[in-house]
C-alpha cells in the first residue's frame, strides 16, 4: 500500500509499505478514505518529536471502513463507517477510568508517532472497541474528519478547560486551524464577545466569518492594549493560548481579567515567564491539556443537529498521490491560505 | 490610643494616635482584643508594599468588641464580640456579587494598607456588615483570630482551589502560618497523603503533630526525588505553594501528576519560569489567589464543631505595649519557632 | 397616580393611590416606564396567594427611571433608567451572600406581593442597590422588561439546573411564557433536541419558530411514548417541568433518561407522585427553585450581544389606563394568543 | 462446589453445583474467601426481585484469589488477591465511558442476580478487568468486604450525590449497614453535625460510637420537631434516606433547609408523596443512584491510609457450610444486633 512516511529530520517520502496485520485480539485494521495533516506532522518532520523514529507511517486524524477485526473486537464489524481517534485508549487503566485518555498507560497520542498511522491505505487501530467512533448517516464525511484531533482539541483544551460561559468574553490567540477549532465551539456556550487575535489577515478574516466579534492584528504590538480597551480596563474572561509561542502564552497573562482563566492548547518547545509578582493576586487559573477526545460522541451529536460545522474549516482537497503536494499546500499556510487539507485515499 | 505605625522602609513604632471616629453611615468602631502579626507586615517594614504608606497603622487580623455604629450597619450592635475579616467587603459590586472579595472595587485588603488597621486599640471597619463576623459562644477566642485571614487563606487558596478530595495525595512545600492553616484545612477532606517540605527541621516537626504523613527536609536538594519516590513515579495530585519564591513554585511543577493542581498561596515577587514545553500536555491547573473570605462562615462552623482546632498555630502571647518585642520574636521565627504570635491590647 | 390593585379574591381595579416616599435609607423611588402581568398575578386574583392581601398594588416586573434614592444608596442616581428585579436582595445575609437571593431574610419574592408592586406609576424599590439593574444604552427596553422575572426564571429554574450542555436532548414541558423563556436561554448550551409539549398548537407554533426541534401536542396522551421513540427508548437529558401540576411533573418522570434531571420551574398547588419504586435505581436528579436572578447581569451581557432576543416573547401592548383589558387579555390567552403583555405607564 | 441458591420466593438452600467455567474471554474465574450477605439478598428470597429466577446462586460481595483467567484478561494473573465489585462494568459502553456503570449495557447489578453470584466457591466474575480491583497488601481483608457494595454504596448514593460540604449539618434516616456507611464516609467532608435518625436504640447506639454528633429514636413521631429544633428552624444542609420506605423519604421532605439535597439511597418499593406545594419554591435536589462503584479505587486509598475503618460494620462471623445460620442472624438484625455478617468461605 502507499503511505507517507518519515524519513528523518527534513525527509519524508510517500513509500510502498506492506498492509498492516492485526496485532492484538483488541485491534481492527482499518481501510483509510480519508485523512489530513496535523500541525505536529510539521513539527514531527522538523525533528521537533524524537519519540517519533524515522520509518514511521506519519498521521493521526482520519475516517475510514473496518477492514478486520480482532476476537476481543465488540463494538465494530467488518464494513462498519468510522472516525478514527488521535488518541488511543485502553478503557482499562487508572486514567482511562478517570476519562483522560491522552495519559492511557498503553495507549495516548500514538497513532503516526509510536506507530504507524494514517497517512496510508490502511492503519492498524489498537482498543478499537474505544478508539473508533462510528459515523452516523446523514452527516458530511470531510466534516467528521474535522473530529479525529482539531475540535476535541478547541472544545476540551480551550473552551471546556477556559470555562466559558454565556455573556463572557472570551480572547482567543491564535486564529490557525487549531484556534479556529475552538472559535466554533466556544459557541456553544454563547459568549458575548470572541476577540480573535492573529497576525495574518486572511486567517482574522475566516475568524471573522466563523463567529468572531472583535478582530486584532497583533503585529503592531497593540494588542493587548486594545483588548483592555475593549473590556473597559478588565481584562477578558478566557484567554485561549492556540500558537505555542512565549510572546502568546505572555499575552494571554496581560489580559486575563482576576477571576479568569488562560487556557493552554499550543504545543510549546520552551519554558515561558510566569509574571507571579502580579498574578499572585488576581485569583486567575491557568490549564493545560492534551486532548483526551472524551467529548467526540457529544461532538457527533452537534455536528448531526447541525450545531456545528466543521467543514467550515477546510480548505484544499488532494489524493494520497499527490500527498506531498499537500504537504508543501499546509506548510506554506501563510502564501496558500490553507486551514486543513482533506486527502482522499 | 497606642498603635503600631509604619514610619517608611525599616522604621516603625509604638505611638500615640487618636481613637478613629466614624466615617460613613456603614462603619463600625471596634474596640481591638487581640490582633496578631502577619508576614505580609514584615514585608510593608521592608519596603516591599509602595501602596501602603508611611504613618499607617498596620494589623489585618483581629477580634475585638463593637464599640459604635454608623446608621447604615444593621447586623451588629455595640457590644458585640466580633472577628475582623482581614479582606473588606462591600456586598454589592460585581465582584462581591460573585464572592471575589478580595477584588472589591471599595474594600479588598485595604485594612493596615490602604487605610489604618488593627495593631491598636481601636480600628475603623468600613462596610462593617460584610466584613465583621459575630463570634459564637463557647469559642476559644484566640482560635478565631487565625480566622481573620490565615486559615481562609490556607483554605481557600491552597485547598479548595487544589481540589483536594478523599483519598489524594498532597504536597504543601512549606511549614510556614500559611503552609500550616493548609495542612489543618486540607484535612477536611480526608486525603490519603500530605507531604511537607520545608527547610526547617522545627517546622516540619510540628507538621508531623498537626497531620502530615510525611515531612521532607528539602535542604539537600532530593525533595523533588523524593516526592517522586513516595509517589512511584506518579506526582502529587495536588502541590501546594506556601511560600513565594521561584524555586517552591518549581518544585511544584516537577511533582505534581498528569491532572493535578498546583495551588499557589506564596506572595510573589519575582517572575517564575513555567516549564510548559513538559506541562503542556499532562493536563495540569495552576491557581492562583488573594483569599476571599467567603468561607469565614462555613469555617467558624468548623471550629464550633472542633473539626479544626487553629490554636495550635499560636506560639507566643505578648501585650499591646510589647508589640515590638512581638514583631522580634515573628521576624526571628527560624531561631523563636514563632509561628503565629497573639497581642492582646 | 394610578394603581392596579388587588380588592380580595376575583376583584381587582385600577384605583388613585398616593405616591409612594421613601421608608429606608437604602430604598429608592422609581418611575414605571414599563410593566407587564405574570401568571403569579392571576393566581393572587384567584386567591391563592393568602400571604397577599387585599389593598395590595400587584406587579413583580418591569423598567422605569429612578426618582429618588435613599442616603444609603450608592449605585444609583436620580434619572438612572433601571431594571427592577422581582426578587429584592438586602446583600448581607447568609442567602444573599451565597447568591440564592430569593431566600432573602429581608426581602425574596416581595414586591406585588407583600409590598406595593410595579403595576403603577411609582415604586418603592427596598434594597435598591442590589435589587435594580442598570439598562444598557443601545438595547431595546421592552426585551429589558422580560429580564424582570421571565428570563431569569426560564434560565435558571430551568436551564441551569437542568444542566443543559452542548449536543443533549431536552424536553421542555409546557410552552407558556415561562416555558418559551426556557426555550430561548436552553439555546445557550446549544442542545441537539429541544422538544416541545403543550397542548396548545399555537404556542408551540410559536415555540417552532423559537428554536424547538421537536413539537408534541400531547392532547391524545401518547407524548410520553413519542418521546421514547424519538429517544430510541433512553429518554431525556434534561425535563424541564413549566406548567405546574401533577400530570405534567409525572411525564417529566416518565421521560428522564438515567442520569438525567428534572428541572421544576412550575409553581404547584398540590403534591405529585414520585415514582422512587422506579426511579431509585436511576440516578436522576429533580431540583426546584424559586428564581434568584443572581444571573441578571450575565443576562443583560446576552442581550446586549444578540444571544438573546427576548421581545419575540412580547404579544401585546396596552397603556397603563387599560389594564383591565390587558389583564383580559393575558387571562384568555388560549384565545388571544397572548404571551407577554407590555403595559406602558 | 458448595452455593448458596435461591429456590423460589421463600426459599434457600446449600447445594452442591459444578465449579464455574470461563465463557468469555473477558471473563475471570475467582476462587471466593469471604463473602457476606445484603439487604437485597432478603428482597430476593422473598420473590421481591423478580428478574432473579429460581435455581440463582446469591451473593453479590466478596473477595477472593483469582483461579483462572480468559485470553481477554491483562490486567490480573492467577493468584491475584482480588475484591470484586457489585457492579460489573464492561468499560466500553456509553454509561460506562461516562463513569454510570450501574447501568452497564452488558453489566450493571447482574451477580447473585442475574448470573450466579458469590456466595459459593468460587464465581465466574464477567469483565474482570474492570469489575475486580487488586487488594494491597497489609490492609485487614474483611474491610474490604465492606468495599463491594455497602461503603461505595452509602459513599456514592448518599454522601457524593448529596453535595456533604465542611461545616454543613446532615441528617441520615435510616442507621442499617448502608445508612451507618453513609455515616462513615460523610466524615471523609467534615460535616459539623451528623443527626442520626432510626427506630432501633441499638443501632443509633452504634452511630454514636462511629461519629454521629445526634442521635434521634424517631418511634415517638417527634423526628421531625427536634431536627428543627436542632437547625435553629432551618432544616439541615443534607438529608440522606437509608431506609427505602415512604415516610422516611417524607420525613427527608420534611427536614431538608432551602438549597439543601436529599439524597435517596433506599431501595424502594412503592411510590412516595413529593410535597411540591411546599417544595416547589425551596430551591432543593432530590437524587437517585444505584451505585456506580467509581469511587472503589479512591476508597482502597482511605482504607490504605486508614482513614476509613469500615470493620467497624462487623458484627458476626460464620463459615460457608453455616451460611443458612447467617442468614438467619442477619434477617433477626433487629434481635441479634446483626450488621453485616463475614461468611468464610
Amino acid at each position: 500500500m502507499k503511505a507517507l512516511v518519515y524519513q528523518g529530520p527534513g525527509k519524508k517520502g510517500l513509500e510502498d509499505r506492506p498492509v498492516p496485520a492485526l496485532v492484538e485480539t483488541t485491534d481492527a485494521i482499518v481501510k483509510v478514505t480519508k485523512t489530513t495533516i496535523c500541525g505536529t506532522d510539521l513539527h514531527i518532520l522538523k525533528g521537533d518529536v524524537p519519540t517519533c523514529e524515522p520509518g514511521r507511517i506519519l498521521g493521526h486524524e482520519g475516517i475510514g471502513i473496518v477492514e478486520q477485526i480482532g476476537s476481543g473486537v465488540t463494538h465494530f464489524e467488518p464494513g462498519d463507517r468510522v472516525l478514527i481517534s488521535c488518541i488511543t485508549a485502553c478503557s482499562k487503566c487508572e486514567y482511562c477510568r478517570e476519562g483522560m485518555y491522552s495519559h492511557c498507560k498503553k495507549g495516548g497520542w500514538i497513532l503516526g508517532h509510536k506507530i504507524n498511522g494514517t497517512q496510508a491505505e490502511y492503519v492498524r487501530i489498537p482498543f478499537a472497541d474505544t478508539s473508533l467512533y462510528k459515523i452516523p448517516d446523514n452527516v458530511d464525511e470531510e466534516a467528521i474528519v474535522m473530529l479525529s484531533d482539531i475540535l476535541p482539541t478547541g472544545f476540551e483544551c480551550g473552551v471546556l478547560n477556559g470555562k466559558v460561559k454565556p455573556g463572557s468574553t472570551i480572547a482567543i490567540v491564535g486564529a490557525g486551524p487549531i484556534g479556529l477549532a475552538a472559535l466554533l465551539t466556544t459557541q456553544f456556550y454563547s459568549p458575548a464577545e470572541i476577540i480573535m487575535v492573529d497576525v495574518d489577515d486572511h486567517r482574522l478574516e475566516v475568524a471573522g466569518s466563523l463567529g468572531a466579534t472583535q478582530l486584532i492584528n497583533s503585529q503592531d504590538g497593540k494588542a493587548v492594549d486594545k483588548i483592555m480597551q475593549l473590556t473597559e480596563g478588565k481584562g477578558v474572561d478566557t484567554a485561549i493560548e492556540a500558537v505555542g509561542v512565549p510572546a502568546t502564552f505572555i499575552m494571554c497573562e496581560d489580559i486575563v481579567a482576576p477571576g479568569g482563566v488562560i487556557a493552554n492548547i499550543g504545543v510549546h518547545g520552551a519554558k515561558v515567564d510566569l509574571h507571579l509578582e502580579k498574578l499572585w493576586s488576581q485569583n486567575i487559573t491557568i490549564t493545560t491539556r492534551l486532548v483526551d477526545t472524551f467529548t467526540t460522541p457529544m461532538l457527533l451529536k452537534t455536528i448531526q443537529s447541525k450545531k456545528l460545522k466543521p467543514n467550515l474549516l477546510i480548505s484544499h482537497h488532494f489524493t494520497l498521490d499527490k500527498i506531498l503536494d499537500a504537504y508543501d499546500t499546509f506548510g506554506r499556510a501563510a502564501e496558500t491560505h490553507a486551514l486543513k487539507v482533506i486527502i482522499k485515499v
